[in-house]
This record gives structure tokens, C-alpha cells and sequence, in this order.
């Protein structure tokens, strides 16, 4: 639906361009919503968008740089003017001026906050990690006192007459500004107007550090289904506010970032608009580590050469048990990267799982390893062929059922990224044993083999 | 930090109910967050339970069967009384309601319902599937006409006093209960008190269908960043609410969907909670396919036995070929399935991803190939042999690119989920296409091989 009319903008504003009228191509563009206006801009070529740059007003450059990717964002902010570039951050959010900003040159990050009327709300943003509680809160909050009534509050919010992202959350704090309480707007609103704060805020409220993980941050508000989760630092003292709308992004990155690692791409900015060479530089590593589990899976197959060239037909079957052991040993995983990550999974209760899993491994095995051992004694004729394969493959797909589950668990228990088993590792191990048991059960069965 | 109290509180309950004191028992399950009290309550045995669930009064059973999962929850409500069971439905959000009476048999539906004062909220409710905008909605959502005023809409909150969940924005339709706007509490609170909803209100409210994909409602609320989002039925008339709550389950849902499939997990109910056996049954059938494409495989190998039986260290370097192929195929899956679940790629212009990506698998098949060719020489001593193993992997990994992308791609365009291009099917590609290069290869070469 949003592609048509972002498809038709484009054909007015590059028409528009095209004739030399700059302010028909802008009011085209303006017609949509930030989010379709970022992606029109984007969709335009180089020349386009530079005759489109210093036209637009502040609160219009403000939203398409926040609404822009990360990258392109720094790129048009670098050549902004630096005067215009501090006007367009006063107008954004703290949080996402803080992003930009993080972004920039060292000297451009000084040139623009010292142009800056709001660098005090801005700076305080500037030392936390992107993936922390404070890399993702705002420092735009309203903060109550306990003692105001609820008349006086909505009075205050009304002259304040908060931004369209200030959350639906009111804080309430001490003098020291630690956080006691917060309360709803809609509690404010039904409240009796005499009644004070402290009377019908949540005092126990759910909170986080500033340097909470992200992914902490996601469990909790999905859990406890929070609108706003705020964010102190060691001493209760107020710091900040992580909105929803900042945690959907959060739960798709992190849910990127699962797949991603799952898959072997170890980067989650990847995407199908990276240039080349980055997804080359950020997904061949991958490749060569994985060249070299391969190699050692050989390596593996060469110990049992002789045997090959007495029975080549142990070659046609060899793939057969790695596949299966590769694939049963993915399932595992992410099943278990998955609990995980949702926080499903208490390490000390791991055990059962793995137990599990095995047992699945197991079963699955057996099934396997009879319809594929009958599969092979119906194609070729050799009942010790398809008994060896079904023996192999329950073996492999038991050890994958144990090696799918246990390396996430301890990678875990380490305290390492549970998404980095990802299948290169894992498979590495199915496939070298798979190899091992299905050629040394060839071994002792030689004398019936052929 | 949660476990900790959801364990201590465990002990509690587990000790008081040996004692026979019950009361003491509920006391301390009734401290946790209730999303914390129904994994304690899931943690117990079926005698705790049981001893439990007849003590637990109306708004707490109510709490617990919306925390619990799905199965667990529907078990609970099968067995309790059913004037309690039709209490404990009037008491929850409607929408919630609809989920757990969709879990129960028709029996069970039609006494709760006949028992049920709310009935007529929750009626509308059962006939979408749970996958749909209908299926998400709940229909507890408050509507204002254009005509009210800020103040008489605020007084009307208070009055009706809404409950915790109800979303902070209100929907405003005409008298034909057709949707025509949206106002959110804020703009409400900070209006001056005379003035009118229309003149505040955002009357291009973006909404969706009652038959609307909630993989589509997820996009839109993410994109627009929106708290809530109203649902339609085709004459535009209002049917209910989404809010953000229900959408970070969607979100979670969705990418464990994407994530299982790309594993070959088909149904994204499977937790490490799930009995061995239904473990087993959604399992199982992906690995029987994957033994139908692994003998394909393999059928491509035994056309070469009689190369293999004459150079038998063939046999070392095939798994080297399927397993880089299977590896690089994966990585452009992912990238590429995720792209379209996030909705970044346009199926019209996918044409352009699917070139970059055969770019990308030409230019790490080189860089793969030549560091695996060289390997070979130095570890086998031959030279020819590493230049075969090059050349098919180079060839391999760049079919990788393609049909890892292309097979997303056509699965989307014939409008089938794009998950659905597990590895097992795009790998069984890989592995056919490298197996054959190789040993063609060989074939050509073969004078030089030994």
C-alpha cells in the first residue's frame, strides 16, 4: 500500500526536479509520512537529493534524519552546515540527536554541540553504549513531584504541552531526583483532581541500569508488557526513559541478530542494501572458518581412504549421514537459541533440556535410520550397506541432538553470545563423527560388504 | 533477578502447602508480578495446583490463565466449575478471553458462554483466526463522537474509569460507528477544555482489516511506531483495537517462526517445554525430506563411482564442496528472508538483490576457492586436484548466492512464506550442483589426477 504512494511521490518529485521546481518536488514529499518520506529520499539519486537538502525546514530535515538508516543519516548530517545541523538536533529527540552525533567526526560532534541550544540534555547520552538501557533511553521525560495533585500535574503537562514522543508514563521523584513511583497519564486523568500523586503512583516500580543489556531491557518490558521502563543509574537517581516505540526496534534487531548468527552472518547491519564489500568482509570469515572445519571433516574421510577405493560406494552414502546430522543438529540449536534468548531456558535447569533433546536425538535416529537403511538396501541391493547407513545416521543424529543443545547452554554458562554456535561449529562435530562412525563400522564390516 | 523471587517464593508455597496451610501458600504466590506468578504456578506439581486453583479468587485466575501458556491455561479452564470459569472470562480483557475459550471444546464454549455476563464482547471475537488483525483486536477500546468536547471526554474517562489495559488512544467515529479519527490521551489532556475532538483529532488514522496478517500488522505498528492501531471491517466501521502489548508477542512470534524455519522447525509452538512426542511429529517429517533430497545427493555422487573407485581422495573433498555450498546458501537466506519479513525488499525490484548476491557468491566462491585449492596442494601434494576443488567451489558458491536468494524470492512472489525455503530444500541444490561440478571435473581431468 505504502510502496504505491512512495512510488508515486517519487514520480512527482523527480519530475518536479527535473523542471526546476524545487518546492512542488518538496511539498510532494512532505504529503507522506516520515517514515515513506525517509524511504522516497533514499530511493532518490545523489543530485536529487542535494537540491532537495537545503530546502527543507528544520522540522522536516529533523524527522528524515531520524527516520533515515544510520549510515545514510551521518552521511547528509556531515555535509549539513553546521548552524542548520544544530538547529535540526535541537529539534529531535535527545536519544536520537545522541545517535547522530554518534555517528559523526569527533571535530563535527564539538562543532555541533557547541552550536547547540539543548547540548545539556544531549551530552549526559554521549558515553553509553548503543546496546545498553542508556544507549536507548531519552533523557525527554516529565518527572512529577509526589506531592503535586493530580490538577497541578495536568495543569503543568498542559503548559508544557509535551512532544508527540514523550511517553504516557509520568515519573515521580524525590528532591535527589531518585525515582519513588511512576504514574499512568490515563491514572492521572481519572484521579479526583485534589488527590495527590504519591496517593495513586506505582511506587514499586520495575527499572534498569544504565548499563542493562539490551536484550535484558526487551525480555523485560515484553514480560511485564511495559509501555516505559525507567532507566538509573547506581544511586536510584533518574537518568532516563526507554519508550516502546525504541523497544520494537530493539526486539527486530535482536531477532536479526539471532538469525543472522544462526546463519553465519556474524553482523546484524548486514542487509540487502550493504554495499558488496561489506557483506563480503562481514560474511567471509565465516566462509574460511568454515573451510577449515571442513577440512578437518576430510581429514577425517582420508583415514578411511583404503577403504573407499576397495568399496566406492561408501562415498555416495557419506553425504547422506552428514546432511541429516547437520540438519537435525540445526533444529536443536535454534530451538534452544530461541528459549534462550526469550529467557526460557534457567542454565541449571539445562540439563533437562539437553537430556531432551537427546532423547529426541534418539528417536529421531532411529526413524531415520531405519527408512533410509531400507531406502538403501532397496536401491543397491545390500542389506550390511543399509544396516551400516541406519546405525551411522541414529548415532549422528543422537550426537547432533546432544551437541545442538549442549554448546549454546555452555556457551551460556560462559557467558559468550549463545547465537555464536552457529551451525559452522555445530556441523563441524556431526559431520567429523558422522564421517567416523559410518566409515568404521564400514571397517568392521568389510567382509560382507561387497 | 525475577527467578531468584520466583524460587524463593516457590519454597514458600511448596512449604506452606505441606503444612496444609494454603492461605499462606496463595500469600506468597500473590506477591510476584503475575507474569511471575504463572511460571511459579506452571513450576509446581499437578497436586499443588489442584490444591491451589479452588482458593484463588476471581482477579487473580483471571491474571493467571492470560500469563500462562496457551496448553497449560486451556487445561486449567477445562476443569474448573464452570459459574467460576464464566467469572473468571468476565473478568478479563475480551480479546484475552476469546484465546483461551478458542483453546477449549465446543462443549465447554457454549456453558461458559451461556454463563457469561460480557458474552457480547467476547462473541465477535471467536470467529477470526488468531493470526489476523481480528484474531489480535480486543474490542474493550474507547470510542468518542467528533462533536465532544476535551472536557466532557475527559469526564467521561473518569466516569467510565477504564481498565489498566485499555490503550491511551481513543478512536472517534460518527454516528454509523465508522472510524474517522484518533486523538491520544495527551493531545486530550493538553487541549484547551472547550474545544471540540474533531479539531484536535488525526483524522488520517492509519488502519487495517479485520482479515489484515499479523505479520503485516507488525510491520506497519513498528514502521509508524505506533501504540495502537485500529481495526476495520470493509465498510470502515470500527471492530476493535491492536495495541503494543499484543504486538511484542507478534514480534517475538514472528521471528521464532522465521528462525525454526530457516532451521527446519516447522511450527513455532515447539518450545524446549514441548513433550518428546509432539517434538518429534513436527520434526521428524523435515528430516525424512531431507533424507528424499540427501539420497537425490547422493544418487548424483553414484554416477561417479568408477572415478571414485580409481581416485579414491575424491571421495575426502566432496563433503568440502556441500558443506561451503549448504554454508554460503544459508547466509544469503537468511539476509534475504529477513529483508522481506521486515518489509525492506519490493518483489518488483528483487531482481536487482538476487544480482548482488551471485556478485557476492562469485567473489568469496574466487576467494574461497583459491585458499582450499591451495590447501589441498600443500596437504595432498596435487595440484590439479586442489585446482578441481577450486574451480567447484567457486561455481558451487556462486549457485549458492543464486538459489539462496532466487528461492525466497519466487516463494514470496507465488505469495508462500518465504521461511519456508529452509535450508534443507536450498541446500539439497547446493549440494547436488557441487557434487556434480566436482566430479565432472574430475572426470575431465582425470589424466592428471593420480
Amino acid at each position: 500500500m505504502e510502496q504505491k504512494q512512495i512510488d508515486l511521490a517519487l514520480d512527482e518529485v523527480r519530475a518536479a526536479l527535473e523542471a526546476g521546481h524545487v518546492l512542488d518536488a518538496i511539498a510532494a514529499l512532505i504529503r507522506l509520512h516520515p517514515a515513506d518520506r525517509a524511504e522516497a529520499f533514499s530511493d532518490l539519486n545523489d543530485e536529487d537529493q542535494a537540491a532537495l537538502l537545503p530546502r527543507l525546514d528544520i522540522p522536516t530535515m529533523a524527522d528524515l534524519l531520524e527516520e533515515l538508516e544510520d549510515e545514510h543519516a551521518a552521511d547528509v548530517a556531515e555535509v549539513l552546515p553546521t548552524e542548520r545541523l544544530a538547529d535540526i538536533l535541537d529539534e529531535m529527540e535527545p536519544d536520537e540527536a545522541a545517535d547522530i552525533l554518534g555517528d559523526l567526526s569527533p571535530k563535527r560532534v564539538a562543532e555541533a554541540l557547541a552550536e547547540m541550544e539543548d547540548a545539556n540534555d544531549v551530552i549526559p547520552l554521549l558515553g553509553y553504549p548503543d546496546e545498553t538501557a542508556g544507549g536507548l533511553m531519552t533523557t525527554s521525560y516529565i518527572a512529577l513531584r509526589p506531592h503535586t495533585t493530580a490538577k497541578q500535574a495536568i495543569s503543568f503537562l498542559r503548559e508544557v504541552s509535551p512532544e508527540e514522543e514523550t511517553p504516557y508514563y509520568l515519573n515521580v521523584i524525590d528532591r535527589d531526583r531518585r525515582l519513588v513511583g511512576i504514574v499512568g497519564l490515563r491514572e492521572l486523568v481519572i484521579a479526583e483532581p485534589d488527590t495527590m500523586v504519591e496517593v495513586f503512583m506505582d511506587p514499586s516500580v520495575l527499572h534498569v541500569n544504565t548499563d542493562t543489556d539490551q536484550e535484558e531491557v526487551a525480555r523485560l518490558m515484553v514480560r511485564y508488557n511495559l509501555a516505559a521502563l525507567p532507566v538509573v543509574d547506581h544511586n536510584n537517581v533518574l537518568k532516563g526513559v526507554i519508550t516502546y516505540d525504541d523497544l520494537m526496534d530493539v526486539l527486530e534487531e535482536e531477532a536479526t541478530e539471532d538469525i543472522y548468527r544462526l546463519a553465519n552472518v556474524s553482523d546484524p547491519d548486514l542487509s540487502i542494501d550493504s554495499p558488496i564489500g561489506m557483506s563480503i568482509r562481514r560474511r567471509l570469515p565465516w566462509l574460511y572458518l568454515n573451510t577449515l572445519t571442513a577440512f578437518f571433516a576430510s581429514w577425517v574421510i582420508s583415514q578411511f581412504e583404503s577403504i573407499i577405493a576397495q568399496v566406492a560406494v561408501l562415498a555416495v552414502f557419506l553425504s547422506v549421514v552428514a546432511g541429516l546430522g547437520g540438519n537435525s543438529a540445526t533444529q536443536s540449536l535454534a530451538i534452544i537459541v530461541r528459549a534462550i534468548a526469550l529467557g526460557e531456558l534457567e542454565i541449571h535447569e539445562a540439563w533437562r533440556t539437553i537430556l531432551k533433546e537427546a532423547a529426541v536425538g534418539l528417536l529421531q535416529g532411529i526413524s531415520v535410520g531405519v527408512v533410509a537403511g531400507i531406502g538403501v538396501y532397496l536401491w543397491k541391493g545390500n542389506a550390511v550397506m543399509g544396516v551400516i547407513l541406519g546405525i551411522a545416521l541414529a548415532g549422528n543424529i543422537l550426537v547432533a541432538g546432544i551437541i545442538g543443545s549442549l554448546v549454546p547452554v555452555l556457551l551460556k554458562a560462559l557467558r559468550l553470545d549463545p547465537a555464536l554456535a552457529s551451525s559452522v561449529l555445530v556441523t563441524a562435530v556431526t559431520d567429523s563423527t558422522g564421517f567416523a562412525l559410518f566409515l568404521t563400522l564400514a571397517v568392521i564390516f568389510l567382509p560382507h560388504l561387497s
